[in-house]
């Protein structure tokens, strides 16, 4: 019956697309440059104490759907300081990014929609699209031009615009500010996925969003995921009141889906406040990142202009990143490795993600390590 | 902008099908007969103290995708002692069963695949249909015939049948060995979503795959949640090792999301190992849910025989049955309610769920309160 996968797997083996799973212990002493645990917090006493004790308190699932039996008191604070840090009227928590990027999409679009999306946003987002039955137009890359266009050319008369804020692979930013313009001469809401803004753009980590001014507006949504700035696991949806209340009553995967883990949410929130107390981890991390930036520069590397936490490295080919990448962990620091499919423009490169918690000595390693291990044709 | 959703929420407001979200406290009263915590695990004290430590340990979140740094040792436990116990080759864990259902059926389809599904399965496996593009037919409820017939005109090569174990609403069995003669017949691989068979059917609660003598055949795919039995978050795919591998390389909501929070997977884990250190714990779900059906059926209302943990009643319509379940709240017995357009036949109904750690007088409560509060003519 599945022999067909034989073949499927043999063609990625020849593609050298194969990937493993290898699970780490605690005992790791590497240097982690791959995680998304931007502000160093999945580990902070509060965070992880946090968690703890609503497992205790709460039990260790929801047990339903948010509809029946998984919504709890900190699900609901949860929401509430969520849109109150972001500058919303309102939040809906997911049980992950992913599914509150799907729940967005579909629940905001539909047959008799128009969706214009860049051509580079994250997975989930992508998935929403397909899902939604919606007129789906993917244009150029962080351009409010090919966005205008294909708003002004569009067959349906509601109209959606998705972009990430900060682009998961090279950490570019888009032109948040362009396409509200651009949707408003156009009537067309505006959803911006902030997974990678929240924590590290905007006034103390409030976002991209509220970065660009767009906080609170009536035609901006913003989608976040918990699990990167916020250290924990979930997602969530942000925006004016009325969007909240029909994602409530139409989104599949909010309905269809157990409600997150009372203690992810409690992660989330004591995050969300540590966060709020030490305004300053989001300058921190940004400050992290500008330097790996810089000083692979200087060392003659192709490497991204950071806009928030994530740097990334051009390599070669796939196969020299993939040896790359390993030669790191070898020597104790371990990068992300992004590779065709998983990059939109085929260019395969290191992805390192800044910490706020990084020490000087953690980023002079981690320069040394990528420098020393560098293919011979890895500089510019 | 967003103008069109206040008449969508009109016209829900004039169906009676608005939905509100009720976060709960701990000290509720009341008797929980709506959530889907079978074996009354999440709040155990093995299974919330795992949660609890291993968030302490490796923190509240897994800080990456499961292919970067979000595959920690208790993950790999957890995927190995899961596929031990439900007889399968191997497992994967993802960050819900929803995801585990969309990566799934996605990564096993394609244009080039054809998809039977029974009419009333999960609104998860739908959209994994939907995103699959796929050849999808959708067929006469638990029937095998519909299937082959299905089966023997479809107009690609590969095919895959989809369906729920135990259906979500009614607690309804699907022929699951009859299925699978069928598939055979036809070399089609057989999908079997068994969320609410693991824990509660077959042997120890290995749920109606294994129950149906079907446990690691070679194509023969489950998937199951770690969200109800189990008492956490999360959910899994068993298989043949090499639809697993598969999975790892290309199945989008595996690859490009957050990895289940450790605590969640350890609490999976203390789950597992609970029943399997009590195996009785399944037997004791199955006898209050008989008991439940048996005891509204002499009080005679149009119940559902269960099968599993699942005993629906009808009512005579979505707001009797709103109003039913209301009041049952308002008594302190709290039972779900279904209605359109979460009801595949359009038929309302209460929802009860029995758990094994239900007493005697719990269920003479619940039996008392939901015939004194019924509706006139909900009696058949
Ligand atoms: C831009 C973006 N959106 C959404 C997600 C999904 O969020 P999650 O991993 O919490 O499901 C991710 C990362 O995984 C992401 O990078
Ligand atoms: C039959 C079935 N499949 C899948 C799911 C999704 O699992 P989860 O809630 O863990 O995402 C559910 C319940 O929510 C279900 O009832």
């Amino acid at each position: 019956m599945f022999d067909w996968l034989d073949d499927a797997a043999a063609r990625r083996a020849d593609a050298g697309l194969v990937r493993t799973l290898t699970p780490r212990t605690t005992e790791s002493e590497r240097l982690d440059l791959a995680g998304n645990d931007y502000l160093g917090l999945a580990r902070d006493k509060r965070v992880a104490g946090a968690a703890a004790a609503a497992a205790l308190k709460w039990g260790a699932g929801a047990t339903g759907s948010r509809l029946v039996t998984g919504s709890t008191e900190v699900h609901a604070e949860l929401e509430y300081e969520l849109a109150r840090f972001c500058g919303a009227q309102a939040a809906l928590v997911f049980s992950s990014g992913f599914t509150a990027n799907l729940g967005a999409v579909t629940a905001l679009t539909g047959r008799d929609a128009a969706i214009v999306t860049d051509a580079y946003i994250h997975a989930s987002l992508i998935e929403g699209c397909r899902l939604s039955r919606a007129d789906v137009a993917a244009v150029a890359h962080t351009s409010p031009d090919a966005v205008e266009h294909a708003l002004a050319t569009r067959r349906k008369q509601r109209a959606l615009v998705v972009t990430d804020s900060v682009f998961s692979v090279d950490g570019d930013l888009a032109p948040l500010r362009e396409l509200s313009a651009v949707c408003r001469r156009h009537s067309s809401a505006l959803l911006v996925d902030d997974a990678h803004g929240l924590g590290v753009l905007g006034e103390g980590g409030r976002g991209a969003v509220h970065a660009a001014g767009l906080a609170g507006e009536p035609d901006v949504i913003t989608t976040v995921t918990l699990s990167k700035s916020l250290g924990a696991q979930g997602g969530a949806v942000l925006g004016p009141r009325r969007v909240i209340k029909h994602l409530v009553d139409t989104a599949r995967s909010f309905i269809f889906d157990t409600a997150l883990a009372p203690a992810s949410a409690a992660a989330a929130l004591a995050a969300l406040r540590a966060l709020r107390d030490e305004p300053e981890l989001a300058e921190r991390v940004r400050g992290r990142a500008s330097e790996l930036s810089a000083r692979l520069a200087d060392a003659g590397f192709a490497v991204s202009v950071p806009e928030g936490a994530v740097v990334s490295v051009r390599a070669p080919g796939p196969n020299e990143a993939a040896a790359w990448a390993a030669d790191c962990a070898e020597r104790g620091v371990r990068v992300g490795c992004f590779r065709p499919p998983s990059v939109p423009d085929g260019v395969s490169r290191l992805r390192l993600t800044a910490r706020a918690d990084l020490s000087d000595s953690d980023v002079d390693r981690a320069v040394a390590v990528v420098t020393e291990t560098a293919p011979p044709d890895a500089r510019r």
